[in-house]
């Protein structure tokens, strides 16, 4: 049985990681004009109906629909005008029967009015007489209190990320602090003796830390807050202080390995020292990102990427993101952004095992186009020329220039 | 001819508006850790190439590709071991006829070698000596100098939105600051004699001011900075001084009319006055969204939208969009995040004008379902049910139940 057979797949890994963390959001009280983004830590529930008044939902005449019923064009019904309702006050006006007053869309209903007449349907032969050429029925062209939202519905449930959308919605209700989740802090931390800061020149055999800063970036964008414990050299017990410092501050911490198979196996060594259960699966059934380590320690995720920067982002990708969003307790989790198009080659993989593909979208008349990017799992810029990623699922053996593929934007 | 008909179709009506813009995108300089999302202002080009010296892309031996040459399991390659290759440092070593170096992947080639044998092809009896099983071309296993990128090659092109592979591109290449396109200002003015600050208790006949929120967490998260105007009283003088103080000091505005039509006529009349050539389009072959006006005055974008919450945001969605990523001169734009759904009902509209309808998502096993939800286009948290759009072009009387649709998500 070849050896990636025996690896997890790694959804499966996740799921197995998912289960041993203990997450404690944390909430904090901000601005609602400042939560685009954020997650709701406690349902929201309206103080008020919405609308809290009866409003005119179009330009027209406020009326009481009995007053209108068997109105045409041929045999209007004729109404007194009595007033017109003015913009955000109250209608202190009272319709009698056969009245009618002039309101605005938005306005409100006055007292004894329990609909509205388009203007379009209506003509005027007089100042003070409107007629109305056909008839509406209770509740016609009306927002009703409460039609929105009733009074203590919860209008935005725990665990929401909050789009503009619900801006609008907390401000409607004059809802303008709310609690939110703290971000997760993810500690960050590079190791490897070739591995220098970016701001150094390099010399021959160094490269510079580009982990550190593309993660960052992904803890961003997932909503976490990235903390860099900067770079660390192949070192057992530096590496090992480091890591448990970072774990003991942050919600959950990623390790990029050196390149090589000894600094890999000293990263695994480490993690597994931070703590139970450990190291939940050493190598994954995925490429890139085969000598991926899982671990829980504490109740926290601990993860070991790769140090190859594709590898890193993708298998991040992968992990941190579905991981922070456990942390920042989603519970209404919105579907992944993904593409369909359709693939221009054939993308060879080995049975068995999920593989990753950067590829370019390129629209064309019949919708979007795959057009696969290679490179080597080391060149960071094969990703920075891709819009996506396309997967090959462990049960074929590639996919065939011409098929369907989602490609899930970076 | 319905009156519908005489009005342009959103699509048309934005490339109208564009074609009248003259933006003139200003840059800063900013930490490219600081930069994702940010749209790089001019081209980036490689300080020099990546990698920068020839490196192991495996663990093994560094050899030259001739000594290994008709190498077999049966007829092994002798080489002679003459050291190892240090991490991060310069390889002092030179490979002569038949010699090797254990070097770790991402280490340095030394001189004189041209190849790395993996360590699985290899097998040692002797401290001083390895045996290689397979013979390896020059080139084999070795990124080379440039491989990824070229000394001098643009590695990210003017207008780009940087996402994390390019903040760790940017990294590798020692890159720690670059000029951005500055964050274009939208001014956003509410306006209406009805609405009032979200902090502020609501009497009957008051509604609070949703737009200029939702507003805002829409040009923030399509990289604009908003800038609030407050809200203006429907009042021409009152709402002109705003409209041009806002036009004067932001690259955008962004006017939401009171919700009736004498409101919305005002705020048309105020645009038209705020210079040439002034309003393109007043009214739009959309629902929602009839009443937006479109204009261009001074080089600028004006946007006139509908009062009512649900279609303000909708129509900032096919415009306000567009014309930030016009105004941070994005030349590599993304597709836009759609999800493929079946819908669940029957959708009706009238043919001939573009509908959007809010809708949900739902996984089943089939893929994602999408369900309509319903709602008047003033009810704000219809939106926040809803995870996107479906549209319903023009030329469809509707659309049925069990269609496969593109949801755009909110």
């Amino acid at each position: 049985m070849p050896e990636f057979l025996e690896l997890l797949p790694p959804a499966e890994a996740l799921q197995l990681l998912l289960a041993q963390l203990s997450p404690q959001p944390r909430a904090e009280i901000i601005a609602s004009s400042d939560a685009l983004g954020r997650v709701t830590a406690e349902a929201v529930s309206a103080p008020h109906p919405l609308p809290s008044f009866a409003r005119a939902a179009v330009d027209g005449y406020a009326v009481r629909a009995a007053d209108t019923f068997g109105a045409s064009e041929s045999l209007p019904a004729y109404l007194q005008l009595v007033g017109e309702i003015p913009m955000g006050a109250v209608a202190d006006l009272r319709l009698d029967t056969a009245q009618c007053a002039l309101i605005h869309t938005g306005g409100m209903l006055p007292a004894s009015a329990d609909a509205v007449v388009m203007l379009e349907y209506t003509q005027s032969a007089r100042p003070d007489e409107v007629e109305v050429l056909r008839a509406v029925a209770p509740g016609e062209n009306v927002l009703k209190v409460g039609e929105d939202v009733a009074a203590g519905e919860v209008v935005i449930p725990a665990g929401v990320r909050l789009r503009p959308a619900e801006i609008g919605g907390l401000m409607a209700l004059g809802i303008t602090r709310l609690a939110v989740v703290q971000r997760p802090r993810v500690g960050i931390l590079s190791s490897g003796d070739e591995v220098v800061a970016p701001e150094s020149d390099i010399r021959p055999g160094q490269v510079r830390d580009v982990n550190s800063y593309s993660l960052s970036a992904l803890v961003e964008a997932s909503g976490g807050q990235p903390v860099r414990y900067g770079i660390l050299p192949d070192d057992a017990e530096a590496l090992r202080n480091a890591a448990q410092r970072a774990l003991q501050e942050c919600d959950m911490l990623v390790i990029t390995a050196g390149s090589s198979a000894s600094a890999r196996d000293l990263t695994a060594q480490v993690i597994h020292s931070l703590g139970e259960p450990g190291v939940l699966a050493h190598g994954l059934n995925v490429r890139p990102g085969k000598p991926t380590i899982l671990a829980a320690c504490q109740g926290k995720a601990v993860i070991g990427l790769p140090g190859n920067p594709v590898s890193a982002l993708v298998i991040a990708g992968l992990f941190v993101r579905p991981i922070l969003q456990r942390l920042l307790g989603v519970r209404v989790s919105r579907p992944a952004p993904v593409v369909s198009a359709r693939l221009t080659l054939n993308l060879p993989s080995q049975a068995g095992r999920e593989d990753w593909v950067a590829a370019r979208l390129v629209a064309s008349p019949q919708g979007y186009l795959a057009e696969p990017v290679f490179g080597k799992s080391n060149l960071i810029f094969t990703l920075a020329r891709a819009d996506g990623l396309v997967r090959i699922p462990p049960d074929a053996v590639g996919l065939e220039a011409g098929a369907i593929v989602e490609v899930y934007l970076l």
